[in-house]
């Protein structure tokens, strides 16, 4: 950590702070300038409320040099990891692509979008029991009813199941059904879901938050791991700009930043991202090729009849098309 | 509601629109301009999975005409809400100053804290006890304990209590120990969180979230008075933008923006929005320009020592300062 | 274009919109629902102030059906525009790669890139001769000089070549030197210059503005094209946001969604839009996926004594390198 | 400046940007630490083509000391500075309300507004002669036509007069009719526009771009006065955030951060930023609440029917009823 002194500190508020970091057990490093005192500071920085530096006289700024991250950090494991979840593996040589609807409506409807998305080559079926919406009088799921017929549903075509929780109550009952649990971007600063999800032992998808920064993604990811969970991957899923042709804006250059900073998988969502299934082909193809380890795409039996989300899903036709388009790609990008 | 055709839309594709909507019971209203034909819905929206509409051929975009929120809404209730909270009260008339420490650190802190910005001028006295932190490796709060200290400090000097809460476990020991719990922007879409908050007969702060719209902000009030809690205040908190030379962005746009769509009362924080307590003073003060009906203003006995978020806490003399420079302007804006 | 009324308004309010608009020669559609009033309104809306509609009582909302944008539309131009310039291009069916350093040094030095560009397989030569910089006392730019410069490498290896035009005067310099100009993100709403561009001759690479939506940036497209030059090529280079990790926010969702709404080619800019070097090579070949007609990529001969954005530059290997990787998957794409 | 390696660099790479800065004549003060190695760069940085650092091998991140602005800098000029235009003056100790329509329509309406803004209080006439908009086929302005009107108009009530410019032409007319000049949002960065308001021996009014930070504006402040012109008065008109509720999001907090940064006066906008007549009110007065030192308020004859931006115009009533209640709000904070 660095602190930047204003130009001409006085002598005297140097020395503050060079004494309240040693107290506080830490090593300093002065270096003066022409302009401009800087103060380097070594040492087990928890032990140092750091940010009430700025609070002192003539400090201009604080600029951090490690990352609070460490269990999800790339620095200190530098070998990518693979997340296994149920039958299906999530990592480096695979295109990992989880399926399904929006919502889970009925058990007839999620065997059939089921037995599609397996024959197009899906491997993890997707589906939302409990929803976040908006608006109090929106439909917020089927719950445990929800879940059990993505049980049946996966045993029935052999695919792995992950369904989005929104609470310690749907994490119980997930444990009962799905092979992966799906925290949600409005949810991924809710601490204590993070760590309930951590102590789940089920792999975990973390979506990133609608305005999160990467850093604050990781540190998100840092939550769930450090539980002893370490089977996390990340999902973008578009962040919010002031653009409005697209739902979100899908930051496909995350991918290559995350693959720098950390081990953890790292998958994309273009149906959430784009709000529109005619975007979802283009987006799902660049993301590939920015390095996604996979892919999360919504395919509805009905997308015009949909009760969440329908006019970002893919018919079964378009997302068999998807997949096939997919193939010489992932060849190219030796993705299995 | 409205659905806009694509130019020159085939009269089939007009007429697959209008029997999907009369065949869930609503009405339509068709107009064909030269260029482009609208269609009118009328009726029970809820009836109707309206965002498919878009999925149908030749649809362009599908245009709401009201809001999803009822209970907040202005429309149907035109008279300001006051909300009581122990033994202070925030709506016209009257500027609610809550104040205290970000985080809840000792008694002896929180009693010293207390006691100044009594004498100062605040009503309520705000200490946070659960601290949604973005690193793991953070402080994380003194939890019940801290709670415990609020109702004595507050019990000693005549201030009522607010704290933030994170989880149903937080709000069930609030609910023995304050008057007023608050939803932190972190959790304003956490849904589950919204609805206990609700439940639990206490009046709520709800700030807006990070990156959350004026309309997502009144859906999330809407959730805790749907659970039959009509005593919500709104908080702005800042919003994320690309500026960065200050922590967020103060929206007080949303000040009277939210005066016309809402009869709940609004105030402002500008202690988390600036994060630095040289821009609390002016800020404080647009934000009662603007209309805010409170404030909610850090103090700290010793920023430079506090636990979390020292820099943007004003000291005992600065907050006493600040309260003295706001009692001609709430004079002027005919306010207590 | 469509007035929606508010709730229960007044018949002498829809009556005085009536009125306003008939009285401009335009048709209304009058649509009365059970809690709303819509106006339709036809005609040329060019004869209508419309955007003061607003200001009548009782009315809620505009709602534009149709674009601002007319030439750039692809609603009235349905097939997609190959624009020609000096020997390249760009359009559907090839991969038009552009290529060089940020800003023209000298002439050896533009003299060995134009070689290493053209080996790679670039078939335009990109130089900044007047370079728009943040600060007044950063490096400026060649101006007329490097123009030359660009003339002659490109001549000597056989590069169409494209330069940035800030002024009327730059305009007129490249004229007499080069094949293309490059309207930047700075300058895309500066409406003089885009007529001056138009009126140029000569193909214009128009950047979008750094928080331009793509509406706006149609609307700028228009200027040109207006002015009768039909030879715009869109370039998408990165949006301001939120996020820090990357210097832009790289928007390829903008390119599936300009394909449905414009017929013009469109390019990506990945140098630019991510600010590092790391990441070129994966955003290039998103951008490739996503439906680019052509990448404009910065390479310089020694990135790190560039006096103009090194840390973005490839050198010579890394571009053959990401040259060589691009054709297998321009192949998959039907691209030359 | 300070360059930050990553964790364990190679002492080679650390050697490398030793070399390579003290090469170019700057002194280096080495730190190493038990994680991190950095190095304190102190001269002259105009000599070093310091942002390539990046390139160089271990290097992590590059962090500046001090701001590129130097002649808007307060850090050098601690004096705030009154600019004076015609017979107005912009500084500390007053409040200065600039107040016209949008666009000069015809000779007779700016006589009649300007009539109405001096009686109520306003010492600066605006008019817009030169129009930039979105679609090349809104009414673009009266040009000479319109300044003629503005100079008769501010002479016949004794206003001072200010027209904002988009090109040399522009420019060269205004000289003879206006008192100051406006750059407007969408020119923030055309740095050709702004060295000729430079010379142009006129005060500016420079606006901040739509997504500028606040060092990119000073920066841009800079490329005037480094014209020889230290007239420059800055001016807060929204910034474009993902909040659609208002045009623009109103950022307040940039004046007192500008107030610490620069010794220029600041004034606000609320007309552009709110995009609503019901808006500016409350807007302006928390700007004076902030620390403005004056307004810029658009005031219309008849909003209904105005040419451009009707929405956001105030009646004459609604703009003396305004003045009349920012009188006590200035004695309030020590403004005339």
């Amino acid at each position: 950590m660095i602190v930047i002194m204003k130009p001409n500190a006085a002598p005297q508020s140097v020395n503050a702070v060079l004494s309240f970091v040693e107290k506080h057990g830490l090593q300093t490093h002065l270096s003066q300038g022409e302009e401009v005192t800087i103060i380097g500071i070594v040492g087990d920085k928890t032990k140092l409320p750091t940010e009430n530096l700025v609070s002192y006289k003539d400090v201009d700024r604080i600029v951090p040099v490690t990352e609070s991250y460490k269990l999800a950090n790339r620095k200190f494991h530098p070998e990518p990891t693979t997340v296994q979840a149920g039958s299906a593996s999530i990592g480096p040589g695979s295109l990992t692509i989880m399926a399904g609807p929006c919502a889970v409506e009925t058990e007839s409807q999620l065997v059939e979008i089921a037995q599609a998305v397996k024959e197009a080559g899906a491997t993890i079926l997707r589906g939302g029991a409990y929803k976040p919406r908006t608006s109090p009088y929106s439909f917020q799921g089927l719950e445990e009813e929800g879940l059990r017929y993505m049980k049946e549903a996966g045993k029935a075509f052999g695919l792995a199941t992950i369904c989005e929780v929104v609470s310690q109550e749907a994490i119980e009952a997930a444990v009962k059904y799905v092979d992966m649990i799906q925290i949600g971007a409005r949810n991924m600063q809710n601490f204590i879901l993070l760590k309930e999800a951590g102590r789940s032992g089920l792999p975990v998808l973390l979506k990133r938050g609608l305005c999160a920064t990467i850093d604050e993604w990781l540190n998100a990811a840092e939550y769930i791991i450090a539980e002893g969970n370490p089977n996390v991957v990340l999902c973008e899923r578009g962040i919010r700009t002031y653009e409005t042709s697209t739902r979100n804006t899908l930051d496909l250059s995350a991918i290559p930043v995350l693959r720098e900073r950390t081990h953890l998988p790292i998958i994309a969502d273009p149906s959430h991202s784009t709000g529109s299934y005619r975007y979802v082909p283009p987006m799902a193809k660049a993301a590939v090729a920015a390095g996604a380890d996979g892919l999360m795409v919504e395919v509805h039996n009905n997308p015009a009849c949909a009760l969440s989300d329908g006019p970002q899903s893919l018919t079964f036709k378009k997302f068999a098309r998807l997949t096939s388009e997919l193939k010489p790609l992932c060849a190219l990008f030796g993705r299995e």
